[in-house]
């Protein structure tokens, strides 16, 4: 397999981006991944477009070949992967093995949704077709009600409270504010999230990702040639994928992410890393118990020990281990397809020195998990400074 | 890159499949090719799911981990593949790609499509999205209307007349009465085809291909390996991949298919092969005309000559070129998401030996070419046996 280099990033601002439809999102953040590489003269091989539910929401499909079509990138082979919530991080995977093979030189991998458009509960219905369709689904589960039964099972486990979920919510926020890129751009008090209105018992409104529009795209090639297009290429050291039980409660232990544990061990062995090398994490807090549960299913804390990291301010920006320094799903936004190439750019930009007010001193190595359904598929990625 | 092999092939029989549902159809497909390739005790690293329209068809997204748990192959990775009518190539390639890479050692490709138990209008809708959505989709132009305004063209300028769409039809119903595995296993006529109802004219019912349910799936493994698992692998000697402009009015000659030119002369390139080294070949045949503009692009006939061929015979199961011995979209059936899966499959019992009635005597290599949208996205593929 041949190493491979992230060698360009763009993303769209995201939010409610009224006027701009899901081509146009995908396509601003294509050229700008293009234009970050110094691409703009080349010949792509490929495109991978990772999205969720271009269909339902847009009423559009095959959208991949129609970017390659908008961007002037044909006859560039195109494809669109769907994986649910995890779409980004599958497509980056993709575009990843397409250059470790041999088969492609330049590759751009976009992801994008376009969602503020149709009614929440639209959207909310739409995203529960994620969820097991025989035994959840058809109790009208959604996922708000998943996350809500999963964090009060947590609670009871693990000795997560009320405030640690706002603690989440709170530290997210404040990144948000340093990132010009992110939906929600306010900071909010322990005390506003406590008090702010109920979703799914014990989930309030400031626990749950809003609902967003944008895209993000990066561009990929081979590590050996990847200082010909950028002075500061960061190397894909690891990545791991797995599966998990459709069905939450079909989980031995629900608390749990099995599928968490299992693709992060993989990106730590392919890379010959642990977590503790790791200096900077993005971790898909959808809902607020998730980034916890995620910060120790990942490696990084031992079970039920997240919250107390986070309380010591360990996962703040300025703590040993910074966690979601572009505001998180939480407030960075959500647009479906997006997220998991948004994660993979901010780290990049992180281990680029590029990312300013929100820049975590001096980081080599960095993680991402993006979370798929309810935890039943995982993509993580390790990302490796090149010197 | 690894050499590429086929170990397993399965499929549901395609048509109306009243009582199946999408996951039923995939899962049965994809143990009768694991069960094929004699792997039903291994660990299976990674899946891919093609499938159209899950979400608007069948109210279910992120379908390739729900394959996973249902098929018990925890904790593959999962990832599900929307390429239009290509999506069933373009998973194809991406498992080749996987394994090609050496991330992954043993891969399933599964397509698949759930489309009768909905109204024929709604259908024509959804497929209708694929188009370009400023300039043809708006219109309400629909895949019929642009194929007949394609046939119109054609046989305008290469000679094609009523009779040669009805000879690729009725070719392709008589190769369908031979493959158990067809939506439509009934012989016609020339008089019946240019005798039933007018679709679009000039297409008629029986130029056009039938709405199908069924499913299709492959195993892939190293090719060193291959002969571990089948007696007789098939080895993926090449492929290829072109998008062209999305509106089809952009092309310079919207006769010529450019990306099947192109995806093919890759393909050809990587297998060291040219078109006569071919034996038997797959080409996607939703509308009649697409038979002949493909068997010309792929380089098979030159431009104009194809229904020339047809005509004298060279593309029947007894001719020089077999062409569709599967039934094609036309009588074989087009669940959209099975379609380029179906293909390999019908390929590689050819090369395997296995196609009995059908069987193209010593078939060593073969062709497919899957087209996605109206020819904006095309995957292609040859296969080789292993002898």
């Amino acid at each position: 397999m041949r190493d491979v280099a992230i060698i360009g990033c763009g993303m769209t601002k995201f939010g409610r981006l009224e006027g701009k439809g899901l081509m146009d999102l995908l396509a601003e953040a294509s050229l700008r991944a293009i234009d970050d590489a110094g691409a703009g003269d080349r010949d792509f091989d490929a495109v991978y477009v990772a999205n969720f539910a271009a269909g339902e929401l847009t009423r559009q499909s095959a959208i991949a070949s129609a970017l390659v079509d908008q961007l002037s990138l044909l006859p560039a082979a195109a494809d669109r992967v769907e994986n649910g919530p995890a779409s980004g991080g599958s497509a980056v995977k993709m575009g990843l093995l397409a250059v470790a093979s041999g088969a492609y030189d330049l590759v751009l991998v976009a992801g994008g949704e376009k969602m503020t458009h149709v009614d929440t509960n639209v959207i909310t219905g739409i995203v529960a077709t994620l969820s097991q369709p025989d035994v959840e689904y058809v109790h009208g589960v959604t996922l708000p009600s998943l996350a809500a039964m999963f964090t009060r099972l947590y609670m009871q486990h693990h000795g997560v409270t009320e405030k640690h979920l706002a603690m989440v919510a709170a530290k997210n926020h404040a990144n948000a504010l340093k990132n010009p890129y992110a939906h929600l751009q306010k900071a909010v008090t322990i005390k506003e999230i406590m008090n702010s209105v109920m979703i799914a018992d014990p989930l309030r409104l400031y626990h749950c990702c809003p609902i967003s529009d944008g895209a993000a795209a990066v561009v990929l090639c081979p590590a050996d040639v990847a200082k010909k297009y950028s002075d500061a290429p960061v190397r894909i050291a690891g990545f791991g994928q797995a599966t998990d039980t459709h069905a939450v409660h079909e989980r031995e232990d629900p608390t749990v992410l099995k599928a968490v544990q299992l693709a992060s061990k993989q990106a730590f062995e392919m890379a010959g890393l642990g977590p503790s090398d790791i200096d900077v994490a993005e971790l898909h807090d959808a809902f607020a118990i998730l980034e916890i549960a995620q910060s120790e299913d990942a490696g990084f804390f031992r079970k039920g020990e997240g919250a107390k990291a986070l309380e010591e301010g360990k996962t703040a920006l300025d703590g040993e281990l910074p966690i979601n320094t572009s505001g998180g799903l939480k407030a960075r936004g959500h647009p479906i397809g997006a997220t998991g190439v948004a994660q993979i750019i901010e780290l990049a930009w992180q281990l680029r020195g590029e990312a300013k007010e929100r820049q975590v001193s001096g980081a080599k190595r960095a993680y991402c998990c993006n979370f798929g359904g309810f935890g039943n598929n995982v993509v993580t990625h390790i990302l490796e400074r090149m010197d």
